[in-house]
């Protein structure tokens, strides 16, 4: 039994850290925190944890000396800190903010408008993109837990990527997540009347999750890459849907390309590639830690078009941080995450 | 581990019966059943279950032939030829459908409009209310799944009954189901523009629940109870709200009424009888085998308001049928139900 | 051309108001007010009407200065002031807030905690039910606009009060709401992922429309009617069905009550009384005036089941507004209202 | 008064279209039709209508013989023995369907697998895109309404287009659509809990107004423009938003983009070009007949995202062919579709 915790186990993607960990077989939850909720127990926040879970909410130094792994699950510029007291205490973090994201300091201060507090912990740190960085996880004391939408475009584009398939300019992404992406926080856009029945775009070109999706791309393709990225607010409460676009290299058929998919992701729990014919949807991995990819062509204008799924609250967050936790400390991968999609 | 299988698996009730046994940790899955897609993979009907279940579907013979533990999940009409089937091979069957729920045959010929094929079957049936009939259910080979709408209002009604706090008559159920209680076939009610952003009452005062409902409240009472039972299409997904109203007999305050719930559900692991002052929610309960309880008073008019909630799937329908199994083969209660609800 | 002003335009009802203000042959919007948003263009704050709407909101006096008819749409406690206004300036005042509502200081003072200021204008203000208290609108200059829930259980009632069908004690009324009808204001209930896909009941019994809803039906029965009354938050953003239970004096056919219904409310513009086997749905009546009415009896209990359906921002609020302005001001009673519903 | 009638009145453009006649100030419903409920009255099918259109409903050739406008509102394939129809009888026809929008007999016969029956009939047939088309429009007696996606991208396009402000290749669309746009018909996949809380790309890269799309805009840019169009269907009602992709020629800004677009439409009833820095959004159009656009730049990759918003059933469909009625009538362009959008 390991003992972990959760810094801001309140927020969404904490209480959905917490829920999941509630199942998981090989850990206890040694503590939780909250700056909003402290000494209230967790059930009283949220009622459906009433029986189930009803720890009181600490603070997160509490956290860090009770639990083996710390979950952190803030806004960003609040986990240097708590990243500096884990290395201090021996603490395996698993950070699901975006403090630890970027490799280069400049892209940090250009988009999220901070320096580094403590420049030798990033060196320290691993992206957890878990199908993709596994072997530097196994080995990582911070594990930089990916944003929802970088999580659901690199997984899309990796075999592609990897295998020179498509142009590195030119490439677009369009996504639509669900509410709960927004977070617990009230804001006019995500009251009910307003959200409900509607769909708009946000953020076009300018959102922070860009510079992630662009460090990784990079990396698979050995060369920078620029992407247009728009993300969209849509009214259901869980699931991304990224459709991707990309000019194809030479001309491929859609079998040759699904053939490269599958090799790619062979063997893995979380990816499932789709038959060709049939779409990802959001219904198929809800309340899931799977990433459905399914693939098309456009054969008129030599378009790839990739269109992945996640549930943003599981693999696009609390999930993938279970998972990088398992891969960290010597789990069953999927321990804790053998959720069938909730499908209706 | 114990072999089960699953009849009528690609209807609503039967997949999401198949989604929990996946998780449930003493049972293998021998073998399910669809008479549309026979011979497909279940995972080509749900593509959410790719890689997870990619089971062939069969015939139900099959199932019966090779499952120790039989679910049926079949309209009304055919499940007294698998019972008679399941008990010449030996087999414990939970019947997720009508035909074995009400005791009398002319309660089952008024509302159902059918005889008894097997009146010696119905016999040994039992009512597979988990909490209410435990006992019986541990010895029975034949254990008929409760209605959705009869757990959701017999739970929230029992420890009134059993204690007399209420008038009999005059009882009044307003109940709210999600549309998955429809079922799979398509209709022009369920038909997405036509049940989104709207509600409607449907069968008030003539819904074949009632007679289920009714049987139960007067087992509990001890005499003859008759009620007004009036159903609503609710344009969610998964959870029925019952809304119970009834007069108290004397005047009793909001604090006794609770502590007598809180005492005749303690130990219950499934129903949770919330704070005073608190509401049931249907977001509390969401993909887990929970019944969540609040009690409410109108002073004003002596009369008592009981909320419930449920997963119409879950402890509606699938949830309740493995809790079923688990008691009647020695299971832990909880086991492959451990599920905390998705509470957003 | 009338001249009309709507202060507190950018709250829901006020929106909604000045939306079908826009559409009405006879008049002109002369002013709007704000607080939160003075100095802006309503077009700023709902950009959905740029274009067609970009007053400038100013402050509650510029628009009782210059507008013949004034709408206030703002939370109780806040309209004497600007009926003794109104009063002074020969204004006619339709107020949508709870002020006027309630003929019995002692009811106000119970369910608002507020004593009246000016008692005097009390005695001149009329219940803006348009259907049941046409008359007196005529002549009134202040017109308490009702209730959302009030209207749909009034009009759902009144032809079996008038007809002395029910029983009086005993009434119960369930009833759904989408969530405009909790205003503008955020909270945690409504926002988004909370109250999607779930419902939950709130203020049972003790909602501040009872005591208004009873007043209502004693006038009609002509005697004191105490009712239970517990609405549900209904995760739709238009709309209340009410469902009404009452038991039958004596044993009635539903063809002879459908028959008293359909007279009783012969020739009215904007109540439906559905046909015998249908039932009331939000979706006829959504961005309609109307109230439909289906009835149903469960013989079994002598009980009389009321379904009534308005879009809570039409006739539970802005139309009926716009609805007794006309009578007051002897438009056509449907100027400005004739939006068949959105039904799809 | 012009009388009109509406052939396939009971689908769900034809009751839009019906609904929103209803409430036109210069025509008079001459008769409805519709195969599957001829001899009803529309009532019965659309209860929303009971007391406003009590129409019985008839077949077409009544509706062709007794009105001077007919729109015909069917499947494609049916619309061209329609037209002939309409031309010996000297009607003006407004076609929902497709069978005239494409001026190419090649791009039908290998879209819609289907020739020509009467080609001369499509030589007379004018493209009824409302703000482009307008001059043609009206001297037409065929007039092609457009399909919705069409018109979302065409207006969202047209003044970068005539402008030559952007690259005509590698244009990528991203468009999402509530389900009304897949009509009254029962599919699983717009059965309410397989469509509710999910979202999937469908048809990527060959859907049927991938060619139509591409023939407004080749006329616009004077040249041949292929485009990558990918629908999604979205959980909601109604409403269409497309997010259009485009390189720019030359590194323009914001600004100057926007001024563009202003005038483009200046004098335009039903587009309105966003403020900068706002977005848009469905809840703004709905209900009504405009399209919204907004206009971002990703500088980074010198991409103009413009993002448009229409109702589908509006703009998309009923409303624009009442637009286009005006036109070719003489009506003010506005006529009957003066509805604000339902903002909430």
């Amino acid at each position: 039994m390991i003992s972990v915790g959760v810094i801001g186990a309140t927020g969404y993607a904490g209480v959905e850290l917490t829920r999941l960990l509630l199942g998981h077989p090989g850990i206890r939850i040694a503590g939780l925190s909250s700056v909003t909720f402290e000494g209230k127990a967790i059930s009283e926040v949220y009622p459906g944890f009433a029986g189930l879970c009803d720890v009181t909410l600490t603070d997160m130094d509490k956290v860090i000396e009770d639990a083996e792994v710390v979950f952190a699950s803030l806004p960003h510029g609040l986990s240097e800190e708590i990243a500096e007291k884990c290395a201090r205490e021996g603490r395996v973090l698993v950070d699901l903010g975006a403090d630890f994201r970027l490799h280069d300091e400049g892209d940090y201060r250009e988009w999220y408008g901070l320096d580094y507090s403590y420049p030798e912990l990033h060196k320290k740190a691993v992206y957890g993109l878990s199908e993709l960085y596994r072997e530097k996880i196994k080995a990582a004391d911070i594990i930089a837990n990916p944003g929802c939408y970088p999580t659901s475009v690199a997984l899309g584009l990796a075999p592609a990527m990897k295998n020179g398939l498509v142009l590195l300019d030119g490439i677009v992404i369009d996504s639509k997540s669900g509410v709960t992406g927004a977070g617990r926080s009230l804001t006019q856009n995500t009251h009910f009347p307003e959200a409900n029945e509607s769909i708009s775009a946000y953020k076009a070109g300018c959102h922070r999750h860009t510079p992630e999706i662009e460090q990784t791309l990079s990396e698979l393709a050995g060369e920078r890459v620029a992407v247009t990225f728009v993300p969209h607010l849509l009214p259901v409460n869980r699931g991304i849907e990224s459709t991707i676009y990309c000019r194809l290299k030479e001309s491929l058929s859609l079998g040759e390309i699904h053939k490269i998919y599958t090799e790619f992701y062979l063997g893995e729990r979380f990816v499932r590639v789709m038959p060709e014919g049939e779409y990802a949807a959001i219904k198929n991995v809800r309340c899931s830690n799977y990433c459905d990819i399914s693939l098309h062509c456009d054969i008129r204008t030599n378009t790839l078009i990739i269109s992945t799924v996640i549930d943003n609250m599981v693999k696009g967050a609390a999930g993938q941080a279970i998972q990088n936790m398992n891969i960290r400390c010597g789990f069953d991968e999927s321990a804790g995450l053998l959720l069938p999609p909730a499908i209706i």
